[in-house]
């Protein structure tokens, strides 16, 4: 037995409660290397004779990767404690597995094991949960539809009449986000997520100048309070983008630091490291990466904590938005993001707190700081297999399973789940302009589990490359958009909102691939439905067999026709085909 | 190489700040699988042409246990970001460790790296710098000293008169512990840890009647503030027990439930599932195990909250205590751990926080919550090996690395390191009354990372097995007390505080250890200064070489005497026997 490559350790995402009764326990061990692990469990309380009443359960293989197999299972304990173990047996051995190492036989006392001392339903980390059912829509406000060009900025070209630059304007706003609300209800968007809107300097807006007010090229707060309105109307949540990690350049106090130098009043506004400040070549001063125009803000100071606090409160009480989205919140400190929480939360109990963190994001959610991150690992995933084909159905298999296995799985149902973004390139340039790899990519991000997010004009075949190449107008002429690939990704969020297992109320297995056909099979399923998933992600027709098809009658959810399987249960791809067979 | 069997996850024990400028950074590998491993790192936005600038540094082998090695390196990043990655390399193979896994080649690009972000001096886990330097003593007052008898209780036994039993009474008080602070000068404690002293009914008064006020059997909270003034005066630091996770029967607002039922205003203070309550056999609302007489109280209802935040706050405001010991505290929600930090650390921002949690405590050690816990896996360590010789050398030395790898260096540097306490039997007893192995005992103790504890009467040498047993009158005929262990602790204490590699001030290395002989040779260190332990802890008389030994002059720190070694390095050692060498 590798008994070196076994682990588990209590709390983050290995041992967690799940709700308010219930506890998921999640251990790793080497990639087939046991044939199976009982959970061996009992209250604290109740040892008794060497051993405990209740006794043990079998633990599921819930997902392997190259090197590990990962196994769970849920446990409602009566008194909501818990001690525990793990029997692993493998084909030679046998050993009892706790926190002080392995045994040849359970130790007859209690003290070894693991412990989940108790479960709090304070504890339990609770995103909101609405969350869960929404189809997000990011919208890069410059970019979307001008709708009134009577707040146009000085220089503001005709729409889409030229390639997007890193300074140029459309004129985009908040009335031509109104105007086009249509497209979004028809799609089935029930969330948007707004690029920074706060008076700034440049034409993505994260220098922020004044975090209180509204830039004026997208109207005043008139049109804003009616812009959410309209959203919420229309049952569209609203997210805004919280730079709180940097301000601008032409942000008061940092020009007040400019011009008074160490006698400024604000000058522990920001880190400094020795005056007068260097804003040419390599600042003195922390920034965000070493761009000197974002000075790094210092959310130690009780001064920068209690204003930014007091914007991250008066855009919810005040306009009534529904959640934040945090710039670099890796960057900030722990200690500010707890406060925030707290405000964001009393001022509105469901607002969502989603951190951008491109990177393993365990520490932030604990319960304590965000409700999601940005998943990038799936996108990440995603990206190599489906679009750039650069890895084979089995690395992405390894990565997704990582993914699902890296956090709780309340954590991972809210997870927000993008494709590409401002920050990236389009997905369909991702994909070399190869439009049925976006149809893969979307059937695979709207079937996962989490909160899937689409990008402005990705879902009529819009193409860019890296910013600014991803932030062009939106396309609205109709024969300009793919309103093939606008249909199909209309039909998939109306499947994840009518097919319970299709959507978030779904668990997710992934039940084979195949790297030589770069085909994948994957089931979603609850109590009482089944899903099977069979994708080709190659230019090549391809032939898998599925046995948990045999003898099966289903409805193929995409074409919603019937189809029946007897013994033989070789399902035909076409070249980046796919079903979703739903069991009847 | 045994991929599966290394593991690194930022943040907690494996990448951490130990202070306002260094990161730590551990990986686990199989053990002896790997022959060197590198640290490859940099700043996350000074990467460019497919690396960083800045390079690789080796990792130091920190520590062994069977199945596992450790590796270290600390390292101060110019601009407080890292990102990082591991070059692993065995006889046979060479392969860069990342957040996305093994490649054969570093990544070219930084995102797969680990990240740890931004090195924020908020976040840094500090506890108290004067923990460091401090050597507790626990007392158990109703039996240390009765130094008051108009405050003994009805029933009042004779001092020492007869066995201590769960239900007598001896009468010690706080006018006791006065009379004595001579004693714990003389011994040269730093702390003393009381174990509750608030009104309650039982002798131990972890059965709290009102958190706002002293037992009268100990005295008055004038008696209280002299007894703590007297304490300070002496240099000696004050904690008490906290008490918050259950009350006891007779708390006024139980007693409140048990006579109006569903009617009490008090009904949301516990956790009730049932009217009427039952408080014989098994209780129906929630307990501390399953004792009725001490119901669960709701930190979540928020008058629970303000009560016991208040009790936090006065003690501390009022009579200058310099710490609390949280009772049951793994059973306690965060989030009222979180409050409560904030709370006790802005009426006294040095005062201590100690959780009583007898497993893994990491979620408890981050920062926000604890500043330390009892630390029961060294206990169980050093108990089993000295006093109850039920492990061997290696298994010891297995036990040991793992608590020094479980958490943070800082956090162990102000690890509570007990040996025995009013909840377990007394080393003297658990050595099986050989005091040679209780000498052992307190060497390692004194010598460790951490800040020990000594129970009070087992520095001479005081018997007593489980509760009640271990519970006895303080022994103060001089006669009576085993006064060559007296000396020996003390000069222990002596050279903790005097030599610095000796105390908190020097890092810890196993150098080997022998099953067969079960000897073990340990060193600490300062940049100037190094210390050979070698421990006998057999009945046996033993040799041991240790080259690190050679050609050294030393001097020995028990004996005090000078002992020279030349290419011979052969240490022998008497039955239990032990050195200390400082290399001069």
């Amino acid at each position: 037995m590798n008994k070196a490559a076994i682990y588990h350790r209590p709390k983050n995402n290995f041992a967690y409660a799940y709700d308010e009764e219930t506890l998921h326990i999640i251990i790793q061990s080497g990639r087939d290397d046991l044939l199976s692990i009982d959970l061996i469990y009992g209250d604290p309380y109740q040892w008794e004779n060497g051993s405990w009443l209740s006794n043990a359960v079998s633990m599921e293989k819930s997902g392997s990767t190259e090197l590990h197999d990962y196994w769970f299972v849920a446990i409602k304990p009566e008194y909501r404690r818990m001690r525990y173990g793990f029997r692993c047996v493998s084909k030679t051995e046998n050993w009892t597995y706790t926190e002080r190492g392995f045994y040849k036989e359970p130790p007859n006392d209690s003290a070894p094991f693991f412990c989940f001392p108790y479960l709090h339903a304070q504890d339990v980390f609770q995103a909101p949960a609405w969350v869960k059912d929404t189809v997000w829509y990011q919208i890069f406000p410059e970019r979307f539809g001008n709708g009134d060009s009577s707040n146009d900025p000085e220089g503001t070209l005709p729409w889409a009449s030229t390639k997007p630059a890193t300074d140029n304007f459309f004129g985009g706003d908040f009335q031509g986000v109104i105007d086009h609300l249509d497209h979004l209800v028809e799609l089935g968007i029930t969330g948007i997520y707004f690029t920074p809107i706060f008076k700034a300097y440049s034409n993505h807006k994260y220098d922020t100048i004044d975090y209180m007010e509204i830039d004026p090229q997208f109207g005043d707060k008139e049109t804003f309070r009616n812009l959410i309105k309209a959203c919420h109307n229309r049952g569209i949540r609203v997210m805004l983008d919280a730079v709180f990690n940097h301000s601008g350049y032409y942000f008061m106090p940092f020009q007040d630091v400019l011009e008074k130098q160490e006698r400024s009043e604000y000058k522990d506004w920001f880190h400094l490291w020795e005056f007068p400040l260097e804003t040419e070549d390599v600042p003195n001063y922390d920034t965000f990466g070493f761009v000197p125009s974002m000075p790094k803000l210092n959310t130690a100071n009780v001064e920068v904590r209690n204003y930014l606090l007091e914007a991250a409160r008066y855009w919810i009480e005040e306009f009534d938005i529904d959640g934040w989205r945090l710039d670099v919140a890796n960057e900030v400190d722990h200690v500010f993001w707890r406060d925030f929480r707290e405000v964001v939360k009393s001022a509105k109990p469901d607002a969502y707190i989603l951190g951008e963190i491109w990177h393993d994001s365990m520490p932030w959610l604990q319960g304590d700081q965000f409700d999601a991150v940005m998943n990038y690992p799936f996108t990440n995933g995603a990206i190599e297999f489906f679009a750039k084909q650069a890895i084979n159905a089995n690395d992405f298999v390894n990565i997704l399973t990582d993914v699902l296995h890296m956090y709780p799985a309340n954590v991972n149902e809210v997870s927000f789940n993008l494709l590409d973004s401002h920050d990236t390139p389009r997905i369909l340039t991702l994909a070399n302009n190869n439009r049925q790899r976006v149809k893969l990519l979307y059937l695979f991000q709207l079937s996962f589990i989490g909160t899937p997010c689409i990008y402005y004009g990705d879902e009529v075949g819009m193409a860019g490359d890296e910013d600014p190449g991803c932030r062009a107008c939106m396309v609205w002429e109709k024969d300009q958009q793919d309103r093939q690939l606008f249909d199909f990704v209309k039909h998939l969020i109306h499947l994840r909102r009518t097919v319970p297992a299709f959507g978030n109320k779904g668990s997710f297995r992934f039940l084979s691939a195949d790297s030589l056909t770069n085909t994948i099979v994957y089931k979603k399923s609850t109590q009482d439905e089944q899903i099977i998933f069979v994708l080709n992600n190659s230019e090549k027709s391809s032939k898998v067999s599925v046995s948990e098809l045999e003898n099966k009658t289903t409805k193929e959810l995409i074409t919603n026709n019937r189809v029946t399987f007897e013994e033989d249960t070789v399902v035909n791809l076409e070249p980046y085909g796919y079903y979703c067979f739903r069991i009847l």
